[in-house]
């Protein structure tokens, strides 16, 4: 069964906005596109623009899917992963993890 | 230019986690797509499985796709809404919003 999960992002103290998206998409992005090329069902980045009702505190959302929670086991205990994790210390403070499963209505 | 809206859902109280989600997605989901189905592109539910860096609080989370912020407007000023709106205090107790400006990378 798909495996999707999203992950808040909050950007580096200092860092722009424009700056942390810059980095995201520019350089993070591809790396992560690349280094989890096999695992990886569909990645879609969101930059938060408003809110409404709370203050979310996190500048951007990572949605990825997998195709198994084996998959996301395998990718999370691979070296690929670490360096893509110290790549997103360069633009990220925290990042924090929700694991969902997924309805699609329309 | 495409706007996404992601609305973080949290249950009822004393309703359960199987409840909340029956009602969402059997009842709530279907009504607000007849009611919306002109101007909404896209509708998916997810519902929480586990978190790990903090609770999250909200126990599901809508995605919604507009083709503009314009459309997202009229929708929210429609009698429909409210319809939905008063659906939604069914089996919620609180819905807080983002906009979004969504990235495909994979």
């Amino acid at each position: 069964m798909v495996v999707k999960i999203m992950m808040k992002v909050y950007a580096k103290e200092g860092m722009s906005k424009d700056e942390f998206v810059h980095y995201w998409l520019t350089k993070h992005a591809p790396l992560a596109k690349q280094k989890f090329s096999d695992r990886l069902k569909k990645y879609v980045i969101s930059i938060v623009m408003s809110a409404e009702g709370e203050e979310p505190g996190y500048q951007g959302i990572a949605e990825l899917w997998f195709d198994n929670m084996a998959d996301v086991q395998k990718m999370m205990s691979s070296p690929a992963f670490e360096q893509v994790m110290a790549d997103s210390a360069k633009f990220t403070r925290k990042g924090t993890w929700l694991m969902l499963e997924e309805h699609t209505i329309v």
